[in-house]
């Protein structure tokens, strides 16, 4: 051990931390002196939070988001419609919508979006699975809920040229001004999108 | 499980992440669809990593700085001065020292500062440890590195006043202009401890 640096077993807690997203040095230094300081049980819980959240998730085999139990709650819920079907790119976009309480129907989680600089076709994401999901329990509407990026967005125009005949109604997530905004401080992107998509009153 | 929330394994991972300082509920939730999305071998490592720091990393009986060995690689180390005692608030106190390799005496760990407030007096720090260390084995300088703050002056304060008649010379870190800094941008009290301490060419 170099004086200069942590004792073997605290660099290596440094350096697994500093493998999380967003995590540098500094903040994984903060974060092993934070699980040193706290008391033991603190430590052991967490270090089994981690390795439970590994053997314990899977994907649903229906929507392909992640889940405890298979099919997952909203998959099983039979209060659902199941004529709906909504298509996000990763599960953690499912909780965004759930708390609107708007959506009442199914998901489909593309688990990523196109992007082909990255090496990631259609193929690389749930679209067979998908094929097969409405070909097997049709549905009535298809919402395409994939991210306002570039990404998403070309996700958005492939499912909608290879759905379209299979499928009698295709939507995608209006665009426009987000709430709370203020005109002066909005893109022009987000505005031109605002000006196309107006409504009469 | 509501469907708005995330799966039970997922949702206490969250929450044990979110107890780590500095990370909120959305830092928490992205780190654990990180650890979600990555290998089981880079989850094992991570939880295996926090288990070993609680169980391999203890104090040193002589600095009180943490280490995985007893005494500490500063303290068993043959070529440091013995007769330099550099005194610090927190073990990562020591590091940024280390690295300046301008100090090759040895350091002793306070574990925090003064702080009335919260509870934390000469009695809850290393103080009483510090005086038995200076009475076995007698130095000749003893250095207040603890930091420039309201607590870490304090503490200066109170060591000076505590250790004055057992060492014969006690040293502060000095205090002024911060290397790289503009005139512009330094605060009025940094600026007057400046002017106070200020050198004759």
């Amino acid at each position: 051990m170099e004086s200069t640096s942590f004792p073997p077993p605290l660099e290596i807690l440094v350096q697994r931390l500093s493998k999380l997203p967003g995590i540098g040095r500094k903040t994984a230094q903060r974060l092993a002196l934070s699980i040193l300081r706290n008391p033991q049980e603190d430590a052991r819980a967490l270090a089994e939070a981690i390795v439970n959240v590994k053997t314990s998730i899977r994907w649903c085999s229906l929507c392909f988001s992640f889940t405890d139990i298979d099919p997952c709650a909203i998959c099983a819920n039979p209060q659902r419609n199941r004529k709906l079907l909504c298509v996000v790119e990763q599960p953690n976009n499912i909780f965004p919508l759930e708390k609107t309480r708007a959506y009442r129907g199914l998901y489909h989680v593309l688990q990523g979006s196109i992007s082909p600089l990255d090496g990631i076709g259609p193929e690389q994401l749930r679209i067979r699975e998908l094929h097969q999901r409405i070909q097997q329990s049709p549905i009535d509407e298809l919402i395409l809920a994939t991210n306002p990026t570039v990404h998403g967005e070309v996700t958005a125009i492939y499912l909608q040229q290879e759905f379209q005949h299979q499928v009698p109604k295709i939507t995608r997530l209006a665009r426009g001004l987000p709430s709370g905004g203020d005109l002066e401080y909005i893109d022009e992107y987000t505005l031109s999108e605002a000006l196309q998509g107006r409504k009469s009153l």
